[in-house]
């Protein structure tokens, strides 16, 4: 197990908000005992350590990271009419809309609550980080939305909501490790952009396996973007490369209402079209880039090759 | 007019979000430009000049109040499917429901940004009152929607209530405005204490006004609390003082259809059960609790009558 998982998850298990009503903090403790990979606190803590820093400082601004990015989780899902998360309901329907409104908004207001909890020189910095992250979080998710609304996004645009709406967050929580090591200015700089490109990268590996993972390994159904009619990289690239004929034909499978075959004869126009191909190239490039910007750093410490080896299993992932 | 008030209407002025997408930042600025008392900021600054304070460093901190506030009414209308809003069309009734979620985030994180953009000496004291402020706003709203559930709600519940919802906000806001004057712990607290029983006052006549009002000087409709049964504190003495027969008649109402009917018949029985004698005592209660602790604070600065005449006319007014 990857030890700064296992500091984050010891964290959590002490982390029970207690506050009445009841009824609001219910729904972000149940979120929060969810599980899932705590990459983003763990992302602050190799941050942190990079640079020599202490960890036990890093460990509330940690959380304040995984609690936002909980927050989101909880909105998203409600805006998505979402049904489960990680296998169990989501807030809303376990609850109501109001209950996932008011809670997220609770959520997010505790993340800035841990984040001021550790003593830490630059908290202005900090924050105004942390800021500037969630500010992104938003603007993906909202350019995101746009996107299912509209007929044509190029592949441009989708990597530029992906890097707002997913990658800002790894690479702030990245950042606010390296910023609380008290790590330079340049060296931060080329930490962020080390997640921000395994963010996008991670982004499109997570697109390619809903529509071409094993079925098995990937834990859930797969195709369940192309029955969504999802915005990913292989629809947008899809619809990109279609000639007249296989624009037809992806606007029939849009309305197509059995999903297997809708599913079955996306994946075959997929193939015919080489999106899959595509997607896997951008993917690689990104995190080609995100390797270059991390060796850029001049630094041994060991946690370097850590976070290498993380980005490679991240890629290869198959859930 | 209130030169407070001048000052923060001329901030507002130039405070327009240009930021992309466009469709999230629109509802920012609408809802900034819909107008109102602008209390909040006017009460930082007050707060500020109370202490002698430079009001200049408390403009952005105001402005963060303000948009807090904002925030809180877009996801608010929202949850309570309102369609007006200072008789404009709420943001998801003008957008929909996913644009209202999403730039009540933004507009929370932008409060957060304008909190720290001033050059403020004790920025972690600022942060953590606002937290706390934030959170208990929250756990106010929270508290509201919950008490529409329930049949019975005491008046301390619902003091409590409104504390959270509405007096916090205001009372975080005097404070804010005296500790960037840098006043002393306990004259801070006093200020506070004196904004947060003004707020649970300023309330009280809220519900009185919604049913009790003259119909013209209060801008719209007289009698909206009681069509939509609406747990106000008229609503919750009257259960509370009700017999049996009487709450039977409650019960009739409440599912009347005819509005006139409904309004006509609850304020005769409201009348019949002497609530708003209740509730106009409950009112000057709090309202004569908040002038003992503004008188406490020990300070001949002419804000101080300037902060009860406020109160006064906060208290006398019609809308």
């Amino acid at each position: 197990m990857n030890p700064y998982y296992g500091l984050i998850e010891n964290e959590l298990k002490d982390l029970v908000f207690r506050g009445k009503p009841q009824s609001l903090y219910e729904p972000a403790n149940y979120m929060m005992s969810l599980g899932g990979k705590r990459l983003r606190p763990v992302l602050v803590l190799m941050g942190c350590k990079l640079f020599d820093g202490d960890m036990a400082k890093a460990l509330k601004p940690a959380l304040a990271m995984e609690l936002f990015h909980n927050f989101t989780l909880v909105h998203d899902d409600l805006m998505d009419k979402a049904a489960l998360r990680r296998g169990q309901q989501t807030v809303h329907e376990k609850w109501d809309a109001s209950t996932a409104v008011l809670s997220g908004d609770v959520m997010m207001v505790l993340s800035y609550e841990f984040l001021c909890s550790g003593q830490l020189p630059d908290l202005l910095l900090l924050i105004k980080l942390f800021n500037q992250t969630a500010i992104k979080v938003c603007e993906g998710q909202k350019l995101d939305m746009d996107f299912q609304d509209r007929e044509n996004v190029s592949a441009d645009e989708y990597v530029e909501m992906i890097g707002l709406k997913t990658a800002a967050l790894l690479a702030g929580s990245l950042k606010t490790g390296a910023l609380i090591a008290g790590a330079k200015g340049d060296e931060a700089a080329l930490l962020y952009d080390f997640g921000y490109k395994l963010g996008i990268s991670f982004q499109i590996q997570d697109d390619l396996l809903d529509t071409f993972g094993d079925a098995e390994s990937f834990g859930k159904a797969i195709g369940g973007d192309i029955a969504e009619n999802k915005k990913t990289i292989l629809a947008i690239k899809a619809f990109d490369l279609a000639g007249p004929t296989e624009k037809e034909l992806i606007k029939v499978l849009t309305s197509e209402v059995v999903p297997e075959k809708k599913i079955r004869q996306t994946i075959a126009l997929y193939d015919r079209l080489g999106v899959r191909e595509f997607a896997e190239g951008l993917r690689d490039k990104y995190y080609h880039e995100a390797i270059d910007s991390i060796e850029k750093i001049d630094s041994n410490n060991p946690v370097k090759k850590e976070l290498i080896k993380l980005s490679s299993d991240l890629l290869n992932r198959v859930s």
